[in-house]
């Protein structure tokens, strides 16, 4: 604590080590505490189960980035 | 953002698109934004996860209906 | 079970009741169960605490509109 | 409702079950409720998708136990 | 890390305490860590912003030991 | 999408600007996504409501950097 929770698409493992570390860092700045205290958990979402602006991700990727 | 996290057990693919769809619409009148602004994430627990009024879901699942 | 949870910015009273009673209907019609399993859980954030495409929302509440 | 959200490692069916079950007598007391009303949800998270101290859970299961 | 988190209607500080030590041990307990790995988090929600079984808490708060 | 949720003590307008700012690029970074998909939430628990390593940070605000 304090707790950072991430969602979104897939990522590969050197991806998520790389975004939680940065993450950790920040949470660390930002509350003023060691990052000992910072926990991070990446959650991964399959494109059929999240729905951008009426849209769901599996029927056009693109929606994740027009908005 | 606002965003709608609906968490129950697996759905079909087609009734995943139906709900986040409905859930879209629903959103946006209720907070006066255009559906673009709508976020909505589906998460599938399995029944071996799940503890409704301390019967676990995979060894009852009529406990779901009766309450 | 299942839970929705609805986050977003403050909303007036009659509105979540509207939203929240839409929300149960289409719950429980996308699980197939009776709307006594559903809750809904809204959770107002307030818009210093939220930030969408880099903006905060109190510095910039049209940025929930554009995207 | 009232609900318990466990987010942790992988767990066998077996100590699911019977950490579900005691956090639901937890709750009840708690909230005053009869134990009808508890939802208890376990989130299994893979090690390589959690970073406590600035280290991923993947690269050394210890950093769970040492904080 | 494990996280728990409950959610439910306001509590005072005293329940509180008392539960989330109880929800400490249990968690330690099932995923066999020592208790300084656990962190429980209280979110108290407003009775007019949780709907259970299509009913506004503030408007029944039966609806709580109904289900 | 994709979200990020911060949870943590109580902080300054001028940190979480700051903070929600940092993760908002560390997150487009991460999914390789332009910084207007990326949406941060940072709420704010009392410290009567959160125990870590079975205490309560309302008792003893320490148990934050100890862990």
């Amino acid at each position: 604590m304090p707790n950072v929770e991430v969602s979104g698409p897939p990522l590969s493992d050197e991806k998520k080590r790389e975004m939680a570390l940065e993450m950790t860092e920040c949470a660390a700045r930002g509350y003023g505490l060691p990052k000992q205290a910072i926990v991070v958990v990446i959650t991964e979402h399959p494109p059929q189960n999240v729905c951008v602006a009426g849209r769901m991700v599996c029927d056009d990727r693109a929606v994740l980035t027009e908005d």
